[in-house]
Formats: structure tokens, sequence, C-alpha cells
């Protein structure tokens, strides 16, 4: 088949093995696929990956490896953490923090930038029609973004300042409007800013925000100076929730953390059911569209990806 | 007075200015006052600081500006952040959060080592006859100890990991060990971890915790490595808290508290009232005294407070 495949470089094969799908498994027809930072930082030698890459998908189950053959002809997108089913993660719907995880195209598991994939079906998600591919395929980012509000308790008129007007960004600004703070975002480039505020979402140039005056700060910025700066926004006792996965460490100072006693929050994957439903009832994800490359053209789509004036480039495989 | 003086080198003066009260203030005789690990870092170089260090004391009101006759002749102890008064964080019981605020001995005021001291009457706690000068002299560490217990909810049974076996972690523990939570100190040293361990709490050799088997871990290790070790001990989804203030940075890597979710927790001050009571109900802080030191020979008492085996040096001015 062919894929785009990463083993210390990236390129595109016309001949990659197919997958063939374990019990339990169903093999995938990917329809679109989506570019994500954490896809460029794999590249860059995050988690000291190989394989085919990619994690944001929409596609039609091919075959339902055992019983569950209603499954074939589904549209379908499916959370990318696969656990082992038993630990005490997996019995708390926590998948995604088994230790003895795959992760779709991230960890010890071919992704979705490919002709086929595979993934166990109670990964699945039935796509509902009125859902477009392009829209679907915004599941997985959209739910890490909702994620935050699984892990924060933002009260009513609390200040909330997102970091970072990158494909993340975005979708965290959008997100996290439905809550009941005050969402400001800051960024860099006007017109994704413009993106934000047709969303109906209060955006400023970054580094305009003044200091300490936020009770909760999401730093989106996919880089290590972006998680410095955003220290600086968090009020006393207020909560700094961090997204960005980036290969490089930093130098950082912790002096201001545990003398404003801040509160940090690690934030990833989410689940997928708010996130659909959102797509749905209220995130427009259209305008974040900046380009669509067939899969023949991926290094192609890799070089849009990583252009400062780039939001979300996708590969259609259709 | 006789004072210690830091002004980028530590030293001791015979006739340092005795400080002036100002309205709402109580003159302090210093009776003891306790080393801490912050000081050490003040005089590398931490906050900036110049003038007299130490914020560790009890002492007796020599003086009282204004109406507060009554405080004349206490035994004291005291709170060492001074807020504005009127800011959100004064009057919501978190002066040691105003941004405006002085803190003894740490930023812009005067410190406790030294024979007088000035502090507003309203930080003023009076000290119980039945607790001695030396137990009293631990209320600001075991406050700040029990701060851990005011922000972090430890459910019942839940594993909690205490790093670093020096003044502030054998606190730790023995704060912690009042929690629901079942308590294990990690350190270096046979000596210090006898001392917790005759305190009732579960000690083990550093570097010994199985990785990711803690609900909790509060880091006082002092030093920047143990922080990166601190949190390869929590579980997914758990909670780092973060005590220790050291002046330099660290080259940090964020990837496994975004991926495993983690929740960082910066932790500093805490309230006396609490710690006051448990020094008087459950906390036996006497095995924690390595040496006591007259102010003349204070830098000596510093050097002692360095050595790796010293847990609380305290200086005696009475």
């Amino acid at each position: 088949m062919k894929a785009v495949v990463f083993d210390r470089r990236l390129r595109f094969a016309a001949d990659a093995p197919q997958p063939l799908p374990k019990p339990g498994e169903a093999l995938i027809r990917i329809q679109m696929a989506g570019i994500c930072n954490t896809d460029l930082e794999l590249i860059k030698g995050y988690m000291d990956f190989s394989g085919i890459p990619g994690h944001e998908f929409i596609g039609r189950v091919e075959e339902a490896s055992g019983a569950s053959s209603e499954w074939v002809g589904k549209r379908v997108v499916g959370e990318i953490n696969c656990g082992c089913g038993t630990c005490r993660f997996c019995r708390s719907n926590l998948a995604r923090h088994c230790r003895d995880r795959t992760v779709v195209g991230i960890s010890g598991r071919g992704g979705c930038f490919a002709e086929f994939m595979t993934l166990p079906m109670e990964n699945l998600y039935v796509v509902p029609d009125r859902l477009s591919d392009e829209e679907a395929v915004f599941c997985e980012p959209l739910a890490a973004a909702f994620e935050v509000l699984e892990q924060v308790h933002i009260r009513p008129g609390e200040q909330v300042l997102v970091l970072g007007d990158g494909k993340l960004g975005l979708l965290l600004g959008m997100a996290l409007r439905t809550s009941a703070g005050r969402v400001t975002l800051a960024g860099r480039h006007a017109a994704k800013l413009a993106i934000a505020a047709a969303a109906g979402v209060k955006t400023v140039p970054a580094a305009t925000p003044a200091a300490g005056a936020f009770d909760i700060v999401v730093e989106a910025t996919g880089t290590p100076q972006g998680r410095a700066e955003a220290v600086k926004y968090v009020r006393p006792r207020g909560t700094l929730v961090v997204k960005s996965t980036v290969v490089d460490t930093e130098d950082w100072d912790w002096t201001p953390i545990v003398v404003n006693e801040l509160t940090v929050v690690g934030s990833r994957c989410g689940r997928f059911g708010p996130a659909l439903q959102a797509l749905q009832d209220t995130i427009l994800v259209r305008p974040l569209i900046t380009a669509v490359y067939p899969l023949e053209r991926a290094l192609e789509a890799f070089e849009h990806a990583r252009r400062p004036e780039a939001v979300k480039v996708l590969l259609d495989m259709r």
C-alpha cells in the first residue's frame, strides 16, 4: 500500500506492507488524515519514533476481525491509545494512561498516513452522516482541546488565556469558549487570530496580555520559550495547563511556580464523544484548513505544515 | 545591635542599626532562630537579597507601636509575609501572595538573625507556655509542610512519597503522616531517615521507590536533580508537589508531565495556626535539632547547616 514512512528520514513508499488486523481489530481504509505538531516533532526525534506516522484520521472499516461484522462499511474515527484492557487505568476508561499502551502513529503502532491502518474496534466511533470527512478528521485534536475542560474546573467569569494561535491553540480557544470562563487567545499571526475572532473568541497580539492577570493559562505555542512566557501571565495560585509536546528540553526556573504556588497541569488526549458532539453543535473547523494534499505529496504537505502561516494541512486518500 | 548581614558576602555585625517599628508593628527581641535551606540559597544569590537574613524565629515583644500595648512582653512567632492589606489576596487571607508584599529576611524586610526585628502585629501568634523556644522556632517550616495538606486532597490509602530527608523533608514526612494517605520518605542519609522512622514515618533509601507507584510525590530534595527524579515516581494523572526554591535553573523535559497528565503544585509558606497546634499535639521536632550556636558564631552555624549530615541548626540570642 501507499504510505508515509519515517525511519530517521521521512519518505513516501508506494509498496509499504498492508497491516493485518489482529482479533478484535478493524482494518480501516483511511479517507483523510491531519498533520499535527506532534508529527512534526516526531520527525525531529520525539519519542524515537520509526514507522508510519499520523494519528488524526477518518476512515471506513474494510474488514473487522472476529465476530464484529456490523462494523464493516462504517465511517469511523478512533481514539489513538490502545491499552492492555486489564490494568487500573484501562478499567477506569483511561487506556490512554495504560503503561503497556501502544499509540497510533506515535508509539509501537503504525499510523494513518497510509491507505490502510488497523485499530481495535473498541476504539472506534461511528461518524454521523451530517459531518463531512473534512470536519470529522478534526475529532482527535478537538478532543485534546476539550480534555482541558475535563481536567480543570473553570469557574464563571474566570479569566482564561490561550497562548498560541496554531492548530491546537485555535481549537483550544473554540473549545474553552464553551466553558463559563472568559477566554482570550494571544498569538503572533494576524490571519490566524482572525480565524479565532470569526469564531467569537477574543484575540490579542502575543506578548500584550497583562502579567499575572489570568486565573488559567493554557500554553499551546509548541515552543519551549512559550512555556517560560506562559508562567508570567498566571496569577498567584492560578493554573497553567501545558499542552505542547516538544522534543527540546529547556532551561527552566521553577521559582515562580513555587513562590506563586501555581498549579501546572499536563494535558494530552481527550475523549472522542464530546468532541464529535461539539463538531455537530457549535465548533466550525473548516476555516482552520490551510491545504489538502494527496498522500503521494505527503512530503510537500509536511513542508507546508511547518510554515509559520499554516494552520491545518490535511492528506486526502479518497 | 548584633546581627548577621548579607551583602554579597555573609558577615557578623556587632553594630547593625536597630530597626524602628512603624505604626502597627512590634519590635521583637529574638530568642531563637532557625537556618533554612532558603537562607543557604539566598547567600548564593537567590532573590538578589541583601540585608539581615532569617525568617524562622521565636521572640518576645519589646515594644508595640500604636495602641496595641497588650502585645508587650508576649512570647511570639510570626508569619513572614507582610501584604498591603487591601488587594484581593490580602482580603482572602492570602497576604503571602500580595504583589506588594515584603517577606521577613527574604525580600524587602530585615530578618531575624539579629537581636531585634520588626513585624506587623497582625502577623504575630502568641506561643503557648507549654511549647519551649526550641519547639516553637519550628513553627514556620512546619507551617510550610502543612501547606501541602491545604493545597492537595490526599485520599484515604493514597500512596504519598516525600523525596528528601533534609530539614523540610523530615517535617513533611511528619506532617503528611497526619493525613489519610500512606507516607513513605526516601532519602540518602541513614541518620536522618532514623529520625523520621522514630517519628513513625516509613522510610526507604533514595532511588529505591518503584517508578510510577505513587499518587502524590512531594519533592523536597533542594536540588534540581531531585526534581527531575521526582517526576518518575508519580503515577499517570498523579500529583507532584514542588517545595524547593533553589537559585539554579535546570534543563527540564516537560514530556512526562504532558504525556502522563501530571499535576504539578508549587507550594511555599503555610498558616501558623495549624502548625502551632500540631507542635502541641503530635509533632516532636527536638530530634531535628543538630546544633545550637550563639548569634556571634552565626557564620560557623551557616557552615554547619550546609554540611550533608546537618538537619536544623539554630541560633540562640537569649
